[in-house]
């Protein structure tokens, strides 16, 4: 998330009430967490494991729960909770807003837009220009879509990652990140009934321009999606995964974490991709390998017995 | 889709401006993409590789970018752009209708039939007598509903054809079809929660009498499902299947396209079924083949170390 | 289901029109299907493959459509068609309520708890403190939430069970059976978006304390998850089945019904449960196996052309 204008490290301190070290006159641009860290931003780290990484990441300030060294121009907040300390700051620059209408008052709708009966549009969403927004869709605050966007029956855009801090104590196993990013839908995208397009845990959901999904398929948190992508009915997209233009994922895809799928890949139906693809190739099974090596070991799977009886008959 | 009444073919070529070749007397009664057509439609064909396909169809009007000998009895209408002539002959006669109502004035709602607050019913909707219609649910123009239907909360009915004809050139890679179809649900069905069912693109997607289907279910646009069929939750159903009577898909199943399942077809939990499927047998997974040859498979599966030390003991 | 108050046997006999034979004096406390039965429940049985298993269940009091002898201190209802007096039953103390408003006034809401525009709140719902009902969530009638649940938008709580009774006679194949369980959603259990939950067909669904699940799953009927689950998005999880504490399925998993998964499992993504899982144990595939063997196999399958090489050169 970008902050409005930059924050004062020093009042960040202060507000969580944690003691300062490094660079003290710093501004903080956003705040993000691990995986999306850019150049500005503030970042929290409670385990030891992940402390060198995120120290080393492009975060400019680490919440963080140990004194250590703080690399030139970078500060470090240190406090006995960073993750409470995160949930604090998020609170209080994106705090939960109701909504007392279907459509808010805050919301900017473009010209030759049509809302049919019963969507909702959350507090300070935008619009674009000749978008058609069906029946009992749910957009969330904060998002974004684009032009000649069309989103159909039931569809929500912008509901919370599922995303959580395991704690497993005696009270709390898992504790919810807050979501404060956005989902981003560009021009020409056509999405259709009862899909759910995840906002990003601190950045960005994006799908981009032109690209076109079928009904119920599921869209994770901080995912970016390229241009010209076609999703067929009932593919699943988990978190923060990227994926290039041109790709196609046939019914019932289901697309694991943090993953890359390069450009103009096709996937057929039902595969499980739990790893990288490579743009141009072709694939197939759960787990995925190219559609022609899975083919041909289809083919071999049925060739057993008959292997079987030539051993028998040696 | 048919015309309100028979419409003269000398009409529609100016309409579109069109060049009009063959018999130039002729009424078309109706309008369909190519695997719908029947008697006394107009079709468009825009690709070489599929000029004599719709030539020699069922269609009596053929809208063309080629000059080309007409079939005795039939038309040519030929012009530039095929498909967007389609698409304005569609708009022209099935215009966008906003709906100013969660329950349009135009919809006609039978005896005894119940719907909850929050669903939305569209312009021209008709619902038979005794039927449940839960909160949130979408029923868009045109679509009919039978006696006795239940439709639980949150399900779409009559979301547009996932169908998009591929241009790939610089500002568009997919135009959208649009969907004048509909959806049609016949007596006694009854759809669980969270499903969502396509119209059809130019034809009608039918859900046969008696049919029962659990939640999440979705059924793809021109699909025709016969009676007293039975789909367990998550099943997905792509466009333009044709399912027979009884036939039983369990959890999960996806059916590709364009394919045809007999009667009383069973096909077990999270099958994908890529071909047409015979009448009366038990299918078994991802693809599917028979059941007991696919139990088989999975037994000699597991006898791979077996004979791998008794091929190296020889 | 529970009665309001224990009603006397002989009052049911007569209403449903039954021949009363063995302890007439008995109180029914409630009305139960054959698999969730407890001491003072009526059941009905209308299958001679069934009579004894529901004879001698804990059932006190057995709809049936055959003269026989009655365990001691139970009572056998004799009619002609148990399943009708069983829903004659069921429709008399719950009876189909119409609900005027998008939250009916029978509903109780508890302090600090925020429920967006257009969701829909039935009759007799109870929601606890500091909930967050987002835009477009339907709650069915008599379902229970309670504190610091998050429901985000689109899901269904309450949907009917997916139940037939099959009759494959003339006019109806299939026969509903009447749903009369709730649904109950224990403190801190948050449910994605698009989820559906189907309330018990005679005894509740249960989502146990702290249980978090991604958008777009499906719990069937009258299956009772443990505490601090995590089930990510596009799981389905059919009718009647047990599942653990701490319970892990990863995207697309499917399981069967009427099963039990023990405490801290862990199933993988797209796996396919059709039997019992035990404790603390890994799985993965469709049909599941322990996922360490399931790996082994893959390996070993890509094994086969090697094989062959070797047995033709032998």
């Amino acid at each position: 998330m970008r902050f409005p204008s930059p924050i004062s490290v020093q009042w960040i301190a202060d507000f969580i009430g944690a003691t300062l070290s490094g660079n003290k006159n710093g501004l903080a641009t956003g705040i993000n967490e691990i995986h999306k860290v850019e150049n500005g931003d503030l970042v929290f780290v409670d385990h030891p494991k992940y402390y060198e990484k995120c120290i080393q990441s492009a975060a400019s300030y680490i919440i963080i729960n140990k004194e250590t060294d703080c690399p030139e121009g970078k500060a470090l907040l240190i406090v006995d909770q960073p993750f409470e300390a995160y949930l604090k700051i998020v609170n209080h620059f994106r705090p939960f807003e109701p909504a007392t209408k279907p459509i808010s008052d805050g919301a900017r709708i473009g010209e030759g837009t049509y809302i049919y009966p019963n969507a909702f549009v959350g507090p300070h969403v935008s619009i674009g220009k000749n978008c058609l927004i069906h029946p009992n869709v749910t957009i969330m605050d904060h998002c974004v879509i684009g032009d000649n966007v069309v989103i159909q029956a039931g569809t929500v855009i912008g509901s919370d990652a599922f995303y959580y801090n395991t704690k497993k104590d005696r009270t709390v196993w898992y504790k919810k990140m807050l979501s404060c990013g956005r989902v981003i839908i560009e021009d020409d995208v056509e999405i259709g009934a009862s899909c759910t397009i995840d906002r990003g845990v601190s950045h960005d959901t994006v799908i981009g321009k032109g690209t076109k999904m079928d009904n119920q398929v599921h869209i994770g948190h901080d995912t970016v999606i390229g241009k010209n992508c076609l999703f067929a009915a009932q593919v699943g997209i988990a978190g923060a995964v990227n994926i290039g233009d041109g790709v196609i994922l046939w019914g019932q895809v289901g697309v694991s974490k943090t993953l890359t799928i390069g450009d103009n890949v096709v996937v057929y139906a039902q595969s499980g991709v739990p790893n990288d693809l490579e743009s141009g190739k072709t694939y197939f099974g759960s787990p995925t390998e190219l559609a022609k090596d899975k083919m041909k070991e289809l083919v071999w799977l049925k060739r057993i017995p008959e292997l079987w009886k030539k051993v028998m008959e040696k």
